[in-house]
């Protein structure tokens, strides 16, 4: 064991070698462009409002990450014994997703946007520059716009495993994410947001999705969905005569500051979407995105309130993240008054769709992200087409008595829905029938927690230690101290 | 049943179609302030500064927010059994409290400023304009001075709800809370912070609340205490002969995490309360706040330490938050050793008034929120007067030799004791004796979440799901596959 | 018993005033600085930069602070018996360790340094002005250096707290983090980073440390190792024959947590150290940080799924941790491909010193702070000298062809060992055998929350409380209501 050990730690040692001198090789012969800043600042009025836009992009791109401390949290719940499994999911997304958007996912979906220097390779359909920020994009202005994208990309591996929690394989959350960042969201972000060929639709001012209700929420929430359909749902979910049960988690405290973090991150994703302090737009966009929050969680209260005399408060907690993700592609162009109606809708459609996919579809979303993220980032889309009220950006609504907008959202929410639907339901599927996702059943029983990782989330005081404490009193007792 | 709901759903959804019709027509008929920044921004040093305020604005009102999940582990004093109640509280605080603040308190609290645009209506005793962020308050200056005003708004729920914890209905949580927002302290605020009478007093430079000692925590504090008191003591916190009980909580590690997090947060809104980034004395600031937070800890852990050898943590937990309250009204004004001063005193302080509540009124604080907030509170609205050093601002206190602040300070103590009291008393007793406000003792035992919300916080793995478990188990060992 | 507290309150109330007047006579005898920042803030456009360096640098500290969260959650890794006895001593870092910085530690460690008014006593082995921010230092420039340095300098002892966690007194835990202060931090930052002869190094541009993986990492990794040794092992960690046991810990989803939130300040923390917001290099040092611990995670994610087929989370916690250590020296310096190489190389490092400390030193470390802060802060140190690509601040490591940076960045890392581990084992082996270090062996196996601070982390609802809820529920069923 410990020979093989030696000989696994040297390959390591001798890919690592070859790993960076390739990376020499290419370093060198590449073009650089400004890593140090000082072509981009300048002593001068454009200089400062260019360092400004640094803190603010820089800002929220921090708390952006910490939005993943609130997904980790809603895994509350699930299952204790399951708990350790669905935040190791998060924190893959964090650590391996945001590893892929360096290796080429960042390339995929901003190469050919000249959003930054070095970002020139790409068409309107899919970019192949800016691999690894090596060359050109050695810049202080290209890895700015990475550093922002690359703690948003983590999102879509966290959204998925809120629906395939408690019953799926860590291999298989490993590949399936793989192929979603690589094919299904790296593709339609370049098309909304690396100015592919939705955001130069002619319709409106082209497809807008300003935080990404449709790039991330829609994208997450509709492979979320095809990835809880194919595992089937956990054990004892539903009845044999189909009807369905509750499962309860195990920490609902967790689920209210998970909440709470993620409102936190939210108001900073949104505001700081702006990318540039002169838009003082950005107290509406904060205002608009509190408002739709706050106004899914009390209309949750008091739809479960009416509905069982009891105010459900985890249920609340998804009624304001749906309320997020619904003013998520709009909060920068509507009014506060239709944000509050944005995420009143919002709320409601958590509630609605949380029945659909439990009851007539009969698929298993333990964290209910189909609902959150999927059906209320596709209304996301859509709100833009219907509030927005021409005051910035251009982007005018229905309530303009515009409609070009409109169907240029229309566009995007029926492209969200076939492109990750059709590539999701092939990943999820094709990984089903080759490799296999699900976990024995035994395994699922047992928890995933002991099976995968080799320790419960929360370890109870080992039977071998209170032996030891036991033994150890003795000695104490009969005035013989040992170590 | 489903009939029924198939109905509520329709009435609710004619509702928002008049609501939003009714905001339709008002909307339009409004004069329209400065929605995308477009006048408020110019290339110019003026224009730039405008910009670097919206980022610091922003920012702390993001982190303010935030505190909201430092208010809810502080929940680690309540009992198990009442954790998702009391986390309840805070989370209507922070949603429906700010839906309030969106539908009147800005425009109580600040018509009439002329603070922000649009902020014209109302008097040095109430303001009446800016209601739903309609008409010319649809401004990116005064929805960013909302924004900033709508997260420090919900504080008040969340610290009444440190008092009432484990006893008192939700409905009447609700109700109270509305009554508090609408009368106690959107007044006392215009009074304050609204450029009201308080503010506009002939006494030094007029009553100076940096950061809310006094606006949120004593007025917050004060009606804390008329609910505690209203309600009569938790079942068994009281012996026949007048004693007390400590009632544990259920997970300190909660209190300390929480604490941290409201330091953070608390730095930022002082920090942040400046709402100007040329005013560098933001630095002073922060150090103070972080000073007095501090000592408030580190004399709590000496005070327990000499009366019972033990360091009582979580006491010094609320400690630094007496600290940290204290200092609110005068980090602006004093110099770090006076922060440090009347940080010790703000620990000491909420020592002596847990004691003199608990042993003296005999009224039940089960999280000590008349202590740190009102008692401090208090304490810190005199601070103002005795150690402001003349360095900022104008405002001079007792130790430049100048009296005329300290009177200003008095006077606001003696309005806020004065009318929280009164008018929390009233709404207290009011609804005690009208709707009732303590669930029944039947409930109290069993517990407030189950009764209340339908769940335990932490739910145990329930006894359905372990047949089903065995049922499978056993399936499995005989060779049968069933799901 | 209370007229003795009495009496002490009493002397308590004296020193306070005598400390008071001393202070009076000190700040009205000495010379002002530029307390409320008019001399500072001019309206131009150095005046702007000015204030974004206050924005951003006071946004940095903020984050800085709250990472303290993080700390406190790692000790999910330690038994719930000695949970609040862990958190305590973070606890206590937090303030008593700020509060000693501002008695003197800023003074010992800025004095001398230039680098913002009234730091102009000491020289290049320590500094000697600016005690207790009074006199000149009371000036907005000194105090923003101040709140940033006091933050950062509350790590030390939380690096500690884990190495000597579950079997230290309090007592001995709050002398030897004070000693640590006054004698190893202040000095070794001093020469680092308060402009002492290790930056003046005439080798390369002398010694480079951007964000402490030496000042802060290596120096408290050190120090923690000192203290772990003299402790011993907590009972049961080795057997007889030497092997070592596994003692689990008791929160794994706390680990997680508390890593993200680490992660969120690790990023403003090394983003901030630019202290101006013209540097716009942040973008790339944050991207640089962010890569780096991935990376670590990554990389022991694969490790220990290769080792013992179950992917180790919590390990996997402790790698972006190494990761993180390890860039933070250089993040400024490098490029992307390099933070990754460096981060995964901090990762193997973190779980090949555990390895070395635990069976081959037979240290007992439960949090693995000695292979987390101090192995990876000292590799740190020199993979500055080694990835620096020039591009950045003229520092220019090996791979440059250049070996002067190499050889500064080695006498920092042999300065660090001999200086904190001689001062260290002084402190803690001179501690040992003065006043004793460690707790009983009953109080050991009883849990330190218990015995130091009076009740467990998480209580359960006493026995007293359920018979007080026996007798009122007998007495609700009988008819007869009580209170």
């Amino acid at each position: 064991m410990q020979k093989i050990f030696r000989i696994r730690t040297g390959s390591l040692g001798l890919l690592m070698l070859c790993v960076t001198s390739m990376l020499f090789l290419w370093t060198s012969c590449a073009l650089a462009g400004d890593p140090n800043g000082a072509f981009t600042f300048t002593k001068s009025l454009e200089g400062l409002t260019t360092s400004g836009n640094f803190v603010w992009i820089l800002m929220a791109a921090f708390l952006i990450l910490f939005m993943q401390a609130g997904f980790m949290l809603l895994g509350g719940l699930v299952r204790s014994k399951n708990m350790l499994s669905y935040m190791t999911h998060c924190f893959m997304a964090t650590t391996a997703g945001a590893f892929i958007f360096w290796l080429f996912g960042f390339a995929l979906m901003f190469g050919g946007s000249h959003l930054a220097p070095g970002l020139v390779k790409g068409n309107s359909f899919i970019g192949y520059g800016g691999f690894l920020l090596l060359g050109e994009t050695y810049d202080v202005k290209t890895i700015l716009l990475f550093i922002f994208m690359a703690v948003v990309a983590t999102f879509i591996g966290s959204i998925i495993a809120g629906a395939v929690a408690e019953r799926i394989k860590f291999s298989a959350f490993l590949i399936s994410c793989f192929l979603v960042y690589a094919f299904v969201y790296s593709f339609y972000g370049h098309w909304i947001w690396g100015e592919g060929w939705l955001a130069e639709l002619e319709l409106g001012v082209g497809v807008k999705d300003f935080a990404g209700s449709g790039v991330v929420h829609a994208i997450g929430g509709i492979c979320a969905f095809m990835g809880a359909w194919a595992l089937g749902p956990r054990i004892g979910k539903f009845n044999p005569d189909g009807s369905s049960n509750h499962i309860p988690g195990h920490n609902i405290a967790y689920v209210l500051i998970g909440t709470i973090i993620l409102a936190f991150g939210w108001l900073a994703y949104d505001a700081g979407s702006t990318l540039a302090i002169s838009e003082l737009r950005s107290s509406i966009i904060a205002a608009n995105t509190f408002l739709a929050g706050i106004s899914g969680a009390i209309i949750v209260v008091l739809y479960t309130y009416i509905k069982n005399k009891k105010a459900d408060i985890a249920e609340a907690c998804n009624g304001a993240l749906g309320g997020f993700v619904a003013v998520s592609a709009s909060c920068a162009y509507v009014a506060p008054w239709a944000a509050v109606i944005i995420g009143l809708s919002g709320g409601l459609l958590m509630c609605a769709t949380v029945w659909l996919v439990e009851q007539k579809f009969k698929v298993d979303d333990p964290l209910g992200a189909v609902s959150v993220h999927g059906a209320n980032g596709l209304w996301g889309l859509l709100a833009v087409g219907i509030f927005a009220d021409g005051s910035y950006a251009g982007v005018s609504g229905l309530i303009t008595g515009s409609g070009g907008q409109f169907l240029a959202q229309l566009i995007a929410f029926g492209t969200a829905i076939v492109w990750a639907g059709v590539l999701g339901f092939g990943i999820f599927f094709g990984l089903k029938h080759t490799i296999g996702i699900r976990v024995s059943k035994t395994e699922e029983l047992d928890g995933l927690d002991v099976v995968l990782h080799g320790t419960q989330c929360y370890p109870p005081d080992g039977k071998y230690i209170e032996d030891i404490d036991t033994v150890v009193r003795k000695h104490i007792r009969l005035g013989e101290f040992v170590q």
